[in-house]
């Protein structure tokens, strides 16, 4: 099992708040992949629903809920239009997933994941932010930087610490976290990757200066994250 | 089961990491507690190990073992003078433990999970950081706050964000991570214990401003911890 320790903030928190009352259903949005966090869920004793647009991904989790012999409920659904009723989760969380909007789509998606979500019930998302090294692809818009993935441009979104505040109207705030990730051993890019990444369309580094940026990974590497746990009012 | 962030952090750290080549052997220092950590790493199929000074927290994790049919072998022993012998253990950890010791014993501590560890072993220790709010207590040294608990007096260690570094001579770090929470609607102490707990002899706050200090914990709490995975060379 994967630990997400999003996933894991959030099922601590729900561990450790009262909220016995709520009917234990949860959907998560972005949740297919070999090791899907809502398997944490199943364990204990959740009722799961999983939505995600990649058929590859979802593939991929269904083959582990037979290896596992669980049924987590992972369907195809895009977070930007939830392909469920209003108000019928008790819980509804995405983890790594939102980043891959842009911003405008971010706020569609909050909006959606609050829709059906039940009053009183709780929202876990997750936010990267600016002070991440490296920022790479070309900025289209602020904090929105666009790559090449294979054929498709694929966009990361980073936000200033007091950013995604805007998203949370009509939602309590009740934990919020940042953390900040150095890593100094793991690069998840090999150098060949990196290099054949490299497209002077989008990116304002010549190529020796990409290459060099690649060394400098090990030293540098930064990734943040905020955290918000929000309670439906 | 508790998923405490910096168990998460270092089991997914020794998931992606390449450590196949381990045994998988760990001892947790300040183990027991209502819910052992360690049985997240019994789960995944690791020997387990655990030390804790308290006999009555090793008798709720003795509770828990038996209750799930797991047997964790949580005995007790003081992390400033481990019982065991040099490198048994393939992995080595602290979760929220560390900090109520002094800064002279977390050097003793930290030395000691050292020598326990096996060559190309890793280590997992987490450290409370400064920017945490409120710090309470008599600061008798810097970063070292004492208080009251029943009988005893009991100290919290609060450091800079670079002083942990001093620690980890003969090892490589390879992962940093600071996380930062602000929790907004739980506060971990009622008020009558918080009121209960004021005591002029060790803090420099006045009967009104300490009740006071209680209304703005909601506001203000914050809870800094800087967590660091190191390879023993």
């Amino acid at each position: 099992m994967l630990l997400r320790p999003s996933v894991c903030t959030f099922l601590q928190y729900l561990q450790q708040a009262n909220v016995t009352h709520l009917e234990k259903k949860v959907l998560e949005c972005g949740a297919a992949g070999r090791y899907p966090p809502l398997a944490l869920f199943y364990e204990e004793g959740y009722e799961t629903y999983g939505i995600d647009v990649s058929d590859y991904r979802i593939g991929l989790a269904r083959a582990f809920c037979r290896e596992h012999d669980v049924s987590l409920n992972i369907i195809k659904g895009d977070m930007r239009d939830i392909p469920f009723d209003d108000e019928v989760f008790s819980f509804v969380y995405e983890s790594d997933s939102l980043c891959r909007l842009t911003k405008k789509d971010t706020g569609v998606a909050v909006k959606e994941m609050k829709r059906v979500l039940r009053r009183g019930g709780y929202l876990s998302v997750g936010f990267m932010t600016l002070d991440s090294w490296p920022l790479t692809g070309e900025e289209r818009n602020p904090g929105e930087f666009w790559t090449h993935s294979g054929e498709r441009d694929v966009v990361h979104s980073f936000f200033e610490d007091d950013e995604p505040g805007q998203y949370f109207t009509d939602l309590d705030i009740v934990w919020e976290e940042k953390r900040t990730a150095v890593r100094r051993d793991t690069v998840t890019v090999s150098r060949e990757d990196w290099i054949n990444q490299y497209n002077d369309t989008w990116t304002r580094y010549s190529k020796d200066e990409w290459v060099k940026l690649y060394d400098e990974c090990k030293a540098h590497f930064r990734l943040s994250v905020l955290q918000y746990i929000a309670r439906k009012t």
